[in-house]
């Protein structure tokens, strides 16, 4: 208890605000939590003109309160740690800086307070917050497969954007600015709304020809869009299998080499010998 | 026979209602899942306006009949049980209430009786009374799988939902509310009208800028779309191995009775008795 | 050559009609797929306004030919086969015998000459024809999967169907008549359009909750679509395996049973025995 | 140096044009990349009405000066390479032909600069100049992959084109040309566009009846996503396995150089020597 005390306030207030096994830290990383869901929301509100129109006092003075908390918060980060610069170029120090300022700023620029939507990244800190390692170990296979399957994935959007541009062209020859397609730009944009399958409808051929080169769109979308999952589906389970695999291959046994595959395994299932006695 | 007489009429009936097995049995699931449908039919019908009009008295007497059959039907399952608390508060206890009660409450409330609808729930007993011993088999994996992959779509949907919110602001920023994204929340909504392919059109950007980001959001969502199936692909491609390789289950120690899992086993892998020899 | 003779006529339009190994019969289907196609495109542009004011006499004279063409060989299969009416009640036997009545019904009916476009099953024929025994072959193990996943599948889309039954009802009371769900027969359809990710955007939510039920609903239907998709991948990978399981474990070594994975062997890998020469 | 020069001036355009190991050849590669980049947002901005208006004169400049400068490229690529015709009727000479000519046939024929937009193409060169020997080794996998499926997804995609045509004739029947479905190829693009779930929304059936069937046609195009994207998965992963087995290649038989597959291998399946002897 006396050696805490010795440690002064900056380890204190560095275990609550870094901390998440004490109690204190639990609780202020909850507080956190609900302040930026609540300034979330509140940026929300004040967009929507009725809302504003009502309360719009009451919703300054929210941003005000949650910018002055956040900036407190902001401060403390950098008082409390060792080496602040580490901190203040993190990711997260760049986000919480983001969430402050533009309040700040909109003393002397209209429309930079809506740059505070970007307190959204801050949600990211519930990954910690909720100490999920168990999701970080589920998602780490995920995380894995992902990244094997980075280039695979850029050389098809690459192929995604040259096969756009080709068939927007074409599209944009066929129908012309007479049924919507204004220009090439406009078209290639058309191209992916249909290839990705979202199909807004702001735009859609008129001509029975454009309308059988949309169909042919529709269908190479339609199959390309099996490229992407493929290659996500086969890396995950080939990332699972090769983390399952992991988890038993450091047992063999002692007498005929044998790997040992169960973890439950007493005995070996080659030559009968007793593994748990020798251990 | 006569043991039967004397477990008595609540042994009877629990056997009518709860039992898929005897022929009374089968007969009640079946007038049941009949009733279930037609009640089905008579809400939706009476929504239709011109089949209001018409057959409106029609209509109102079946669903009366309907809810009448349905709250003899939960009395006798309270009344025939040991425990009714257990039935009460089960899934199909409660809703089975809720698929009465609504068109009571009519008389006072007016609109309630569209909570009729979830009388949709109780197709579900459907499962149950086709005795799908081999469905409920079959999609074991699909359980099992759809468990595996719970947390990993929870994260997926939690990124989903930073990743709307933060390029929904950015859209109202670009597009504003002249071009129909009339708040953050409805650019929010768009984005992810977007990012999952529905794309409805009633909001579309129409400046270039505002198209050029919605490419991109598009191709995002082509591409992450790709990680959900990748995860459940392969999750019950693992379950169905695992069940596969429980398959194996003929094999049992003759000795201790431990069951062998891997065929290749020569020795019990819990006491070391040699399999081979005695086989 | 004496012996053809021999077998009389109706063996000869046998061999052309449903051979496909000599030369008539080739030319024969070849001729028979043309006339198909044909007939679709004259049906096709027939519904076209444009088209059939200018050509209405060429198109009809087309459209009868092709019938009576089709009527002799529906005549033809029938009197050459030796159990006409297993040729009759077979599949191709009742899309042959619907690709030809209803033009002669037109004499009666109107509207029932669109019917012929049932000619379009006809072009299933082309599996045949081109003599897709590779494709057979190679399909056979997405028919294995199919069939594989079939009850699972039909389980998944009883779910979406009660799921959407439930969602629609909600729809129809939050957004009401008003904003264009009209019934919930109409909700239910929009939910079924909501879930599926088509998004015709014909009606879309107005009210905020709705908007925001409707993105549940979208990240729902993001979600599910993974669960076919998944089960088809696994299935289709499982039978991929067993097919290729079974291409090779007909060889075992004569000397120490091994069983010979690779078919180029020549001795066996685990005990150096010569596997060429005593075969 | 001197054998350099002695090879005279075609060979050294030859290692700048073709050679990508160089400096010369680097730069001249990243230069080219930069053109066509540039001369396919030329295009793209000639055709905006609003720019083109502007700057005109500037676009047409450049427009001509990039036209110049591809022909030259063109003109060198021919006169460097020993057989000329073999880079002419190549895949790039095509696209590098079709890249230039138009702009010149735009003093005879109006429209025909558009083509220019062909130049999209010549962004696949960017494979090659960013020495993609990674990449390729990478995406050989998904090219064996996508080659694997072929067959069965030009079998699905017809099966695909004739359920359109069937159902798209339906629609027509019970919607007909008052609600949008003027004909039957109309009918059939908006059963396709339904189908592939890119639902613009242009057509929608208005009928009861039709909206049913839409929705019949949604769940099996949610259905039938499953089987290009299983198939692409499974021979994904297949290709992959295939591979890593593959690279098992660092183990030859001494006695005859086959290469040995299997790591469990005892004896060489070609020769019958003993590899575990002599190790």
């Amino acid at each position: 208890m006396k050696e805490a005390t010795n440690k002064g306030w900056r380890h204190k207030i560095h275990e609550v605000i870094y901390g998440t096994h004490t109690r204190a830290g639990k609780l202020f990383d909850i507080i956190l939590l609900i302040v930026i869901v609540y300034s979330i929301i509140v940026v929300m509100l004040e967009s929507l003109p009725r809302f504003d129109v009502k309360y719009h006092r009451f919703l300054d003075i929210s941003e005000w309160v949650v910018t002055v908390l956040f900036s407190i918060e902001y401060i403390l980060r950098i008082v409390c740690i060792k080496k602040p610069s580490k901190y203040i170029f993190s990711f997260f120090g760049i986000v919480d800086f983001l969430s402050t300022v533009p309040k700040y700023l909109s003393f002397f620029l209209v429309g930079s307070q809506y740059l505070t939507a970007f307190r959204a990244l801050r949600l990211l800190r519930v990954f910690r917050i909720l100490k999920l390692v168990r999701f970080v170990g589920e998602s780490n296979n995920l995380v894995r497969a992902m990244s094997a399957s980075r280039t695979k994935i850029m050389v098809f959007v690459f192929f995604l954007v040259i096969i756009s541009v080709l068939l927007g062209t074409t599209m944009y020859l066929i129908e012309g600015p007479e049924h919507g397609f204004n220009s090439i730009p406009h078209s290639v944009y058309w191209t992916i709304v249909t290839l990705t399958t979202v199909g807004y409808g702001d735009i859609s051929p008129e001509t029975a020809l454009g309308q059988f080169i949309a169909t042919v769109i529709m269908i190479i979308g339609y199959g390309i869009i099996a490229v992407p999952t493929g290659i996500v589906s086969a890396e995950y389970a080939s990332a699972k299998k090769k983390n399952e695999g992991n988890r038993n291959t450091d047992r063999f046994c002692e007498s005929c080499g044998t790997q040992i595959h169960r973890e439950d395994a007493e005995y070996c299932r080659k030559c009968g010998y007793n593994l748990s006695e020798h251990q």
